[in-house]
């Protein structure tokens, strides 16, 4: 099975989805950021209203998703019905998980608009925190599941 | 230390770097996409002209750094004086690495054009390989070096 | 009544409409700019080929009308299937008035669309007849009316 | 004086700075949204962290500074070097005021890039409200000073 | 018969396709850019993986073609289902031939999207070309054929 | 002398121009769009305030200059200093000419963003007539002159 995205010449093109159904497309993905702990602290007392650090991530992630046929070439642009973007600090291991649904009704799939918001949100926790901790590392950006269309629903396995 | 993003009063703002030098700025930064070997030996096999999803992702890559402050809130707007993308793929733990090496000229550092470019080019190699591989994961971006400005040169502990 | 752009916990999401109909709507909005007598003036001058200050301010309202979910973040990307601007000298009250209709066929209202558009209308002929009038005051940048979905028909009363 | 953004043939061009000392600028203006008193009770009420309104308008506003030179067709691609969104929920007029002040070191001022601001701070609370009170205003959006370059420093005048 | 974008008193608008049908629109559109022959000769030995001129010309026409309603005012935004660039290097008449497929589904034609896909893909070998060889020249960027919708199909006369 | 946009290796990259000097650079670029008679005395009627072809599409093609690195993978982002774009009804060659005059002062030329301005422009007279004249024909976009920097001022040859 060759890659779709090139044509028998080896051409890359936007694959050609107009004889797809549209159906409702659902995914979700997941990825964290694992920080220092007294930064995942600071993260944590701003909460209150003192510099909520995820609260602007999370509308960086929103606003990425729409962004997302901008960026990744041969991704087709499509409307979306929903996203979603869940942050949860997580003390045990020191990072903060973010894990995004995205929805639309459309002819393809939302998982690189998912996997997009995930990064984008990540990206902008780092970015609000990096003058206190520059060795913050993005890990386990990756698709959680997928449904509609003709593939059906994907779940990744343990 | 608080947060230099938010003031006193906890608002977020896009802080003022109007009395920093304008100095030379340089950053790199790393990270992979882990994939099934199948899906890996394909990539290798396109770089001859059939199909050439590394070149793609570098061209990815590259416009994303430009796109940074688009993407993160609080971002200073910057122009760069250099992008460089390196997409190496590493058959022996079944993955592309990549790093990127931003350079301006500014009173800010690009450390976060860096990162979003990584995380641009492996977020197109995912899209060009999920028809073959849909659990893909994005691990360690992360910032490797950094130098000019105020806070001088920072390299990445071992 | 809550705020429908944030979940249970109090996270802001793009609401999902996945399940809203898709009807056709319409919304029709307002504002205007207020000026010193000889701005208006200078403008009115202008429509005969010289200096065609609301032909710009027209296209500037088209295009932002179609910018509207790269700016707000929470709105939802749509297509938009009319979009007109218009734009009335009013010498009585030294002012611009702007109207701007704005139709799609889709499941979300377009009234953000008309207001963004009404805005950057007149923020762009703000700019260009600042040179002669700093003080310069947009005003009134409201809805008039909306029909189309659930909601039904909405109009502003006097 | 004719306005600067036409040519002797009337024709629309971006003004030549060219020749214009490059030097500190600092642009601030000003704008409110007038609402229904328990809309605004609703949004002072989101502040502890149920429904952030004010925080996703503020991010909005410093993102649509960014995007300035992409709406207004005239207007000069800057880089920016502050950006500060306030927002002040007034009880007594049944409004929030919205004052941002942007900074850059260039050629040109950036009184735009603040009126922006301000008009997508305030659009963005129109979003999120939008769903309880269709009616909101937004009023009075102006600027309030200007300091740098060759005009020197204006105040807006009482 | 008037051109469709203005309105009976001549101003401009984005013309009401709300009640057009929605059928599978499809246009080609060509174009050429001429280059001294060495500088093809370069374009040509760079194909075997050594500077591929033509693979990030193709990039660049696809996402070119996405962003066709954010560079053309009065343009409809549309999603599209497929989009093909060919670039075809001409040693005969010293020139890259470039022609674009690009289809949707949808109330509007694509014509607009194709034609600005042969642009930037064109624009994009200068680009990476100009150093060696300052004078080459885009020719014949026109419409070949189109099919869907009201108007039928067209195809360009010889 | 190789393309300066390969690395020795042959992967594209944005050139560092960080040490080039910073001084003041010109382009001039032109082009053409071939049209039925017809058409053309439809776009000279339509000067007199009823339907502005000319005046939107030169707001489109400095609209457009200030988007060129979005487009354009390896091009720099800059600021522009100064867009004029002449557009000229021609009868006796059934044609509208377009000249594009762009300046800054920076560490590269515009010559990108002189034709892709020129490119916008006559894609944008495209738009606005094509409901008259599918076969309109875009020629001669190129490059008249350019000076600043290092290679210093060229001008094209008769």
């Amino acid at each position: 099975m060759p890659f779709t995205h090139f044509d028998e010449k080896g051409a890359a093109h936007m694959v050609d989805v107009g004889d797809k159904a549209v159906t409702k497309r659902r995914a979700v993905a997941e990825g964290s950021i694992r920080m220092e702990p007294p930064t995942l602290a600071m993260i944590l007392g701003g909460e209150h209203r003192k510099g909520d650090v995820l609260g602007i991530a999370r509308i960086a992630g929103i606003m990425g998703a729409k962004r997302t046929a901008d960026l990744v070439p041969l991704c087709h642009p499509l409307s979306l019905t929903r996203v979603a973007v869940e942050l949860e600090p997580r003390a045990e291991s020191s990072r903060v998980y973010c894990s995004v649904t995205v929805e639309t009704s459309g002819p393809t799939g939302v998982e690189m608009e998912a996997l997009c918001a995930v990064q984008i949100s990540l990206l902008t926790i780092y970015d609000m925190c990096k003058a206190v901790d520059r060795g913050m590392s993005i890990e386990g950006v990756r698709l959680l599941e997928k449904e509609g269309g003709q593939s059906g629903r994907w779940v990744r396995g343990v």
